[in-house]
């Protein structure tokens, strides 16, 4: 059986160890080599104790050999470092999926404004797919240089597509308020993470021009063929995994939108669009690439509400799933546990 | 030093237990009498052990002599109870404090339609004065019925109070996602409100007709003096205590928000503007009466966050605020209590 | 590929969705079966939203045909249920795998004792095998009716056994203080199990007598070949999945423990023994069938420390473990799971 | 009304934060300085969002004159903090009340073992009396430097004063298995404090040698007049507040142990003995100063039960009784608040 052999990069957060956790139960692909700057040397499962047993690996250098023999590498860095470090691998014909931001965002001045950095490669940019596997899948297939959805951005533009896509909705008057677990946050030492000042409470934050708000409306606007605008409020959730997406449109027609919605994702392993009246959950889709959709009509508005992991299908999950597509393999393959729902 | 002496009827719930683990500590009221129909005879603290050594009080029955010796009893009785029973105590000069639903929607055809029983006393319905303490105090401190708001009502309605009063915002164009905790929901049998069930997850629900709706549109109404429909969205926090309400609003004038909203509310102890680009989270008013409040004008929108305890502002704390403008006590008497944070 | 036919008995509580979850990703196993007295006809995803889109099957009747079709049933009922039903499912040649107590303790004064119902079935209890995996892995390749073990017993059996099986402990004088998630108390409505009663809290139940304590000593005892007193005190933590066992024994010998316990358990892959200085946590399995196990002396005694995830090695992975067993399958098919950690 | 002027050096931690959370409804005491090194000129408000409306109070230098206008400062810092900066109150007769533990050990080998620095002012240390409020009341009068007790030693010398005191229990075989929610670890940024590494999960932590051992065995040694040596083990349960000891001993005697606690504890406020068969949750006693007891026998074992919550009784509520013990207070002035347990 093919294995393709996998780098990542930065394997220390939290879409490292989960791409791990993923790739460990993947039959057709091998973690060969995973990079960390401070833990060089250090073994992987000293670090994530649910790997004890499971990997006896060790952290290597980002200029280590092994990760040159690599078919893929995954890139789980903070913005600015993959867009200096692509292009060797890339020289190498060795594919890059990318779960930062680096190269999601095309227009580089938006970039910088959004992450307050220069970016450095504009050219290596014009070349990277946008990988929203189920809305970009034909040309993922043929990607060198994947960039992965943010988390937001994959709730958001799933929920969103088929309306857009057909001109059913006002463009401008679009709400979407996300709740988010607090993995979303990284494995960062930040006091405002610790258990004891985010458990039972919640919160809105990056009220203004959260990093997410530029890529939404790039692919929204690339969906629709037309300017969209949208107010996207970010709040934080006493919990560990999952986004909830809670979606305020205007319809314009008088579509069918249960109809629209199952016809349009019927195709489609991982979405599911709930039967009208029930709404979706985080924990339903909870450690799984899944998504869930519904649609419910309230006297002024359509509400569309989707719900995901954001650690997997809104980051490492779906980074394994445009692996799948890159190296033509199905899609769902290392990808079909259900849930844990507990 | 004058003593209320308070009756309390159905004990059992969390707005019972907040009641008396206020009232335990507010220097003018002792409560007296406490029903349960269920559970007479039983120490209050067998049921809650947060009252070992705090009240040997026993649950009595609803028509105890004792309830008839109170200056004013509360009503924390599921919708349905309180409409039967305050006629025999407003007959006798009691004052009533209902925390239910039963005096708070002045439709009874609005009443029946969402929560499925008929009004059985109309008449005593037209005598009931709604309790937003803030809004209504002058007229709160004559009332003999009061009807304690919801708890999303609370914070729905402080939020924008100032805004419909002067008429600065579309009043067909407002959208309020509210998230609350679950102790919103009561202490009730539902598997749906279980540990495993609720921890680690996030939802919406009731997404068409929640019963607050009613009381919502209604009271926003009477602020604006003209129609006002509102989009509300409820949602489920895995935490006990606290409400976020994220509203979306349509401004129509260039009026300064931030110094209309200091200026209104500077006379409300229990109501903190915050200053620009912070926001509130349920923590800062846990366990305590007091409501935040942020501003913050995005690209196309006005998002107006508030945060309370359900439990105490939107609640039994909101309740005992008036009582005492009801028995003209300053109405922060007792309720001082700073949220415990953690 | 061999696919073993499965039929759930009682699929609706916490076991039982276990179960279809573990045995929706086995390769060669299909569940073509799950039945529930009430939600006859209902679909099962209708109960449990993560399996929308994964099966339509619809919960069964008991006495449904196609039960009688299956090569094996898994029971996750009540206790007092399985000792009733599982006759005619053996006499037809099917294989029974018990995970509720029916079948676990062998003196039926002793069950009734701590169960308050008489045993009705002696006979088929006498031909019961205790399936602990590790340690009863011989006879239970050749068991008809397997009794799965108890959450608590499965991690203080594989805490102790190693010391027991050779004599090197006092046998008097040993605590097991054992914590354990909510979801070890099922899917019941029951007040105490509420979200808001147990979020935020910590306390220890059934001191005296919890149901588990005498399929403890049985076990151990024959573990130990001679009698095992223990004190067993379970405490209930405010999360969902896990249990953590502390347990303090008194050494007799100067044994290696950390090298007696790899050597022991060497070839078992789903049991770790922790490097010296480092501490299972209940993540490090979470949503697993592995096992955690650390040695450490103090100044007076040796605590040994075993985490489990309480639906998997504690319940339903177990049950798959033994049914791998049961079939001549490698006891870990459709079990390599990864802990999610997250 | 007197006011006690109180100073607070290092109020930015958590211990900081719940002293000025209390002495803000403390009838005779007010909160006139608050230091941090780092956050001098800043509001209190703005690090503690709980405080907005309450206080416009800013950090202050540790040198700032307000200081010492004071009638005691509650020291809130770091081991190793106190030590050096006390003396230069003590000489203007400030009294002192130090919530770390550089007054509580008395042999400075010990101290600095277990903290791993020296102790440079062991005159001073000489002068320390231990407070634990309900055991050393009447020495704690007439203290000028108070050293406020540890949490896990309040709880488990609570639990076993009344045996040891009169000689009732084998001292060499006591074992203290305890949990603490995670505001015991402070306000720091480890990644292992994260919401996202600790919820959901349970861990035993500091097997070997936890800083509150010494201090533990010095106080029992004390109150029992013979060395006591005790096995502890701390754990780290996923909630914020509250301790919960698990406590097993071999009782020598036939004391009747409920009497014999209910008797020890009948003039102590804080202390509730429960009624047996019910056992202490530590939401209970959430928020508060109480302290609940329980006292079940085993088969071998009398297990004893205490909770508290680690940031009142355990700390800051224990600093405040004993405060009201050395300015001739009632001891329970300004801590009456009932448990919020919700």
């Amino acid at each position: 059986m093919m294995k393709i052999k996998v780098g990542i990069v930065g394997g220390t957060g939290y879409t490292g160890i989960e791409l791990i956790r993923l790739l460990l139960c993947h039959p057709n692909a091998e973690v060969v080599a995973v990079s960390s700057r401070s833990l060089k040397g250090q073994k992987i499962n000293s670090l994530y104790p649910n790997l004890v047993g499971q990997t006896e690996l060790e952290f290597c250098d980002i200029d280590d050999k092994s990760l040159f023999d690599c078919d893929v590498i995954f890139f789980a860095t903070p913005h600015g470092v993959a867009m200096e470090q692509v292009g060797a691998f890339l020289d190498k014909n060795i594919k890059i999926i990318d779960l930062g931001a680096d190269f999601r965002i095309q227009d580089t001045n938006i970039y910088s404004q959004y992450y307050g950095i220069e970016h450095t490669t504009p050219d290596i940019l014009k070349t990277a797919v946008y990988g929203l596997s189920e809305l970009n899948h034909k040309i993922i297939k043929d990607a060198d240089l994947l960039a992965n959805p943010g988390c937001y951005p994959t709730a958001v533009q799933l929920a969103l597509a088929p309306l857009l896509k057909e001109n059913h909705i006002k463009t401008d008057n679009i709400i979407a308020d996300c709740k988010s677990g607090i993995s979303g946050a990284g494995r960062n030492t930040n006091i405002n993470l610790l258990y004891t000042e985010t458990s039972e409470s919640f919160k809105a934050y990056a009220v203004i021009g959260h990093r997410h708000l530029p890529e939404i409306e790039q692919e929204l606007t690339k969906i629709a063929k037309k300017e969209v605008n949208i107010t996207f409020v970010p709040h934080l959730v006493p919990m560990t995994r999952g986004i909830l997406a809670t979606i305020y449109v205007d319809l314009i027609t008088d579509i069918d939108v249960q109809k629209l919605y199952e016809d349009f994702y019927k195709n489609h392993f991982f979405i599911n669009i709930l039967k009208q009246g029930t709404y979706p959950e985080t924990r339903s889709v909870k450690a799984s690439n899944f998504v869930q959709l519904s649609l419910e009509k309230t006297k002024n508005k359509l509400v569309i509400i989707a719900s995901i992991d954001n650690l997997v299908k809104g980051a490492s999950g779906q980074a394994i799933q445009n692996m799948n597509l890159m190296f033509n393999l199905d899609e769902k393959t290392g990808l079909t546990q259900v849930a844990t729902i507990l």
